[in-house]
């Protein structure tokens, strides 16, 4: 492990834990969502398929493992999070070839394969891409096979460290944002899950509990896939933040019964005029928000924001598959036959695959729309937290990529300097 | 059946239907959801617990098990159509004590069972006694047992018209306010089958649709109880109706993508200041529906308007069991423990019932908040279609007890005079 991941990891306050096997940080028990094991050359995954049912890790020492049965299989989910598991890919990929011959090509192979396992995540072609180019200037340095390998995983612990470091920009602004006994708002999983650890929306709301402010969070359902009851409860309750559960359609009730004083969600792409994507359902948040004059915010990785997309229009929007909507009929289908509550003749799903179309339906047929995401106009946003920096969403256009790269290197170096 | 029934069935094209045991309306094919065979003295039920999966009937000659499963056990349900089920459960109870003595006292007795057997349905206590006062009355006057049989059999059809007939009267009402190429969006389900037949908001669509007028519906889905996906996906289907299933936080991106032109929710509860109470849900997608400038109304049935509720903060929200939010949960848990995605060992629910809290939650609690209904304010409610006719959320308040009977029994009157 390079020295500046170590540093790193100490500074945060993230200690070994025998027995999840995975590091966690110590104040809110959160775990890293991964670890690369340098002396026994594994990786080892928080297993997200299994939450919230089951805490516990999924490991290997197969690159192509790593990329299908890790990455594509969703054991580990979250551009930030992927992406490095992708880089520490490579590397198990440079273990496994840096004594064959075309030692060079085959890792170049890999990380192709690796970088484009998840086609949607740009960080993840990005991380395997940098290991491989790490591998490719030791190599033409005239290195030796053991010291490329090494080459590769500095890089790889490299953008790890980074990622650890930029998260903990991102929450010291968030923090700024928050007032004891606030109630907040979120929706889907932007959080310690989606990152390396406690990365945007909530990892704000995690530190700042654990650091005695007085909180309480209210966390959405987020159908067809859940991920705000599964993935956010989970995480903010190992916190010990308390969390009311609410389904989607109970925004307007719970700001009044509640009395909710802001609303804190993730983000999965900012345009240049300040839109934001993120999970569908965001949107219809900000505008209800607006009406009840509460605070609407957005706390996102810099990486998120993408000047060369001009507005919100933009943005393109992914259907995912319909299964996700029907999937809970299946099985309350089953269920009910199970129990003789309907007879085995009964329709095993709801609705039945013939009537349903893909288009705009017409007479007879039945559509499920399920947009992946959806855009919030920058007159709904009150600000945009990210990690180098709190702006306002027409501040948004001032940003490029050069200029926030910058930006991170400037945060991280005066991370390890202090 | 009274003489009264049989016109009013023939007049609005319901037929009888062999194969499902139910009459139904010819041109929708959708079935009436309660029916009484006045030859075999038996009260039939379409299962609506079997829904979607299954449809088929449920039937009784036992009034006491037409009260436990039959109503209270949701066989049937709607305020309207629970109302007219107890009326027939207590014919059932009349045709069994007959012949005893003390008769009159039993069915009195059983009336009151009837009519509390689902506290919070208004028109099932009101049906029940309306029942009872019909076999008193005619007692009083002297008649033979088998003759106060009969005067309540009138009294329960009677009922049973009536409402039919009303339903007919919203349904012309809400008709004025579509156009060809609407497209519809409505939640929960007021329609068909909360009624006796295509009652409230989907009544009024269906008999549109059906009559020639092309429409599209979006339906959300409700969580938690689902009654959008399951209930009015399945009966506008049955109509031919197209219809697109949305979750419930995919209001915002609907609007824009199908062009949503009107919402239109059926409603529990109207207050003297033109508030409504319905599904909750129902005022998060007027306040985004304001914001596209898309009227959004109400259509109901005039017995839940409730001149003695003066505004939407007085009446009151049934707050209902939490497990309706966690059961999906459970059954994804057995589902991955069936087919060893997770292990034996692993939380059977999730969360788990330790962490839960009833009231607000403190360090490391979870709750869960389960509203049955949300209030709409009248600002927000583009109108009111009522079978009495049309209103603008102020005019609610010209609207008394007396003047609402009196307006309905003249559109009955005038239904059978044409």
């Amino acid at each position: 492990m390079v020295q500046e991941l170590e540093r790193v990891t100490k500074k945060l306050g993230i200690k070994e834990d025998s027995e999840l096997g995975l590091p966690v940080h110590e104040r809110t028990t959160l775990p890293l969502t991964l670890w690369y094991d340098h002396e026994k050359e594994k990786l080892i995954l928080l297993d997200q398929n299994k939450l919230p049912f089951e805490v516990t890790t999924w490991e290997t020492q197969d690159w192509k493992e790593g990329a299908i049965k890790g990455i594509k299989e969703m054991t580990v989910r979250g551009s930030q999070a992927i992406g490095i598991a992708g880089a520490y890919c490579v590397l198990l990929a440079a273990c496994r070839f840096s004594k064959e011959n075309d030692f060079l090509k085959k890792l170049f192979e890999a990380a192709n394969f690796i970088g484009n396992v998840r086609p949607t995540a740009a960080p993840l072609s990005w991380a395997a891409g940098e290991c491989a180019m790490a591998a490719k200037k030791a190599f033409e340095d005239g290195a030796e096979p053991s010291d490329i390998v090494e080459a590769v995983r500095d890089r790889a612990d490299q953008i790890m460290a980074d990622d650890l470091v930029l998260n903990y920009f991102l929450r010291k602004e968030g923090i700024k944002l928050l007032n004891g006994g606030d109630v907040v708002m979120t929706h889907c999983n932007g959080g310690s899950l989606s990152s390396t650890l406690m990365g945007h929306a909530l990892g704000i709301l995690e530190e700042a509990y654990v650091n005695g402010l007085d909180l309480t969070v209210i966390s959405k359902e987020t159908r067809p896939r859940s991920q705000g009851y599964r993935l956010t409860v989970w995480e903010l309750n190992r916190a010990g933040v308390p969390v009311i559960i609410i389904t989607d359609n109970m925004i307007s009730i719970s700001m009044e019964k509640f009395g909710v004083s802001m609303v804190l969600l993730g983000a999965d792409r900012v345009s240049a005029d300040g839109s934001v994507a993120n999970k569908v359902g965001s949107v219809d948040i900000a505008r209800i928000a607006k009406d009840y004059n509460v605070p609407f915010y957005f706390a996102t990785s810099y990486t998120t924001v993408s000047p060369e997309i001009g507005d919100g229009k933009s943005i393109p929007i992914e259907e995912r598959s319909t299964d996700e909507i029907t999937e809970p009929y299946r099985l309350l289908a089953k269920e009910l036959k199970a129990n003789r509550k309907i007879s085995s003749s009964a329709l095993d799903e709801w609705p039945p695959t013939a009537r349903i179309c893909e288009v705009r339906p017409i007479r007879g047929q039945i559509k499920l729309f399920n947009p992946a995401f959806d855009v919030t106009p920058p007159n709904l946003i009150s600000g945009i937290v990210t990690d180098l920096g709190y702006f306002l969403p027409e501040q948004i256009s001032t940003l490029t990529r050069e200029k926030m790269a910058l930006l991170a290197r400037e945060r991280i170096s005066s991370f390890l300097a202090n």
